[in-house]
């Protein structure tokens, strides 16, 4: 039932952008895959950042490291209020915006399993700040999910009732200094998560500071979890 | 000057014990290198905890992680009061002890940069706990050194005025739930670092149970940290 919207060879990469869930949420999508695949691919879920969307040179930059280097497949949503969602953000956002964003994502990714190019049993998400913000909770209630990059966020009751779900591999950004979440609040978000395999990275600098290696140990851990997941599994 | 004591095959790697500074303070110290070795090589200097020595299990883990898997040298060598310098603490070690054991590394990397198996400028330092409590004022005055794992170890005033004078890379490793070293402090020492590429890597669990990932990342953090110096220098 998806709604295919284009396909095109884009630096290198199959990108095809389509409609998930069309005629229910119709949920702006975009999926990378190698121009070339030889079998089912694992899948990283890529959430974007307050103001990104789904085609920003950020997702762009992280869509090239999986497709051309780790020869996985990646996709993105538009968030609410942005890309083509674009719109005003509605005032106190929060529980609702986040259940409809977790259905946003399961729809995306059950359609995207259903394609010969993706290996259901290898699938991870990365997203931080805002792609965390919403996208813990959708990891915390997607079995699917088998290695996370999180982080750049804050304790809220919510978060802190959805982290303790979490089981799989967990990558927990932080920046140092970070002018929007304060420390107290990183360090309990990082402590709620359930999962036995966590770990804290933090780097010097301010909420839009990271270095490139916060970006290079993202995509390793990734890439690695899923790679390993395959070789025990 | 080196009084080498014994070359042999160990585990696949060449092994060679040697007493560094000999008549002056008698250096306990071993080397590893590949069994061939095809021009000047990496070297790491491992530095090992409390109650270790240089050829106990987790050095030699480590060696082998560097010279099999990494195919560069490594060396160790015994603190004060452990391994062949067994013997009883002294009463209110530190600042002399630091001095002493900082004039023993210094030693020991002079006369291994005269070999011609080690490139001097690829030289990187690994020890946590006490391997950072002796390891830290050595590598905040060795230039020579250009990458350095540290961690499991918490502020005091010396290892806060050495901190602010490190320049290299610095990975430091922190378990979470440490039982020696209280949070605020290791923090304190975290953020003291001078070094501008430095980041802060935690693991759930008490001080003794880092998981093999942190052994993972801190070699692999040394690994890329020598080898990216030969490409961009």
């Amino acid at each position: 039932m998806t709604h295919w919207r284009s396909d095109a060879i884009v630096d290198g990469m199959r990108q095809r952008v389509f409609t998930a869930a069309p005629g229910t949420r119709d949920v702006p999508s975009v999926l990378w895959s190698p121009a070339a695949v030889d079998g089912p691919l694992p899948l990283v879920l890529i959430g974007h950042g307050g103001a990104g969307h789904k085609l920003d040179d950020s997702r762009l930059d992280l869509a090239r490291r999986y497709v051309l280097e780790g020869s996985v497949a990646a996709a993105a949503i538009d968030g609410p209020w942005h890309g083509e969602r674009v719109g005003a953000r509605p005032e106190g956002w929060g529980d609702l915006e986040t259940d409809a964003m977790l259905l946003d994502w399961r729809a995306t990714l059950d359609e995207l399993v259903a394609l010969p190019e993706v290996d259901a049993s290898r699938v991870g998400y990365g997203g931080v700040s805002m792609g965390t913000i919403f996208g813990l909770p959708f990891v915390a209630n997607e079995p699917r999910i088998r290695a996370a990059v999180l982080g750049l966020a804050g304790a809220t009751p919510r978060l802190l009732r959805e982290a303790a779900r979490l089981e799989c591999p967990v990558l927990f950004l932080m920046q140092w200094d970070d002018e929007l979440f304060d420390r107290p609040s990183v360090f309990a978000l990082f402590e709620a998560l359930g999962s036995e395999d966590r770990r804290l990275l933090a780097f010097p600098g301010g909420h839009a500071e990271a270095p490139g290696a916060a970006r290079e140990e993202s995509t390793r851990f990734l890439l690695e979890g899923l790679t390993r997941e395959a070789a025990s599994g």
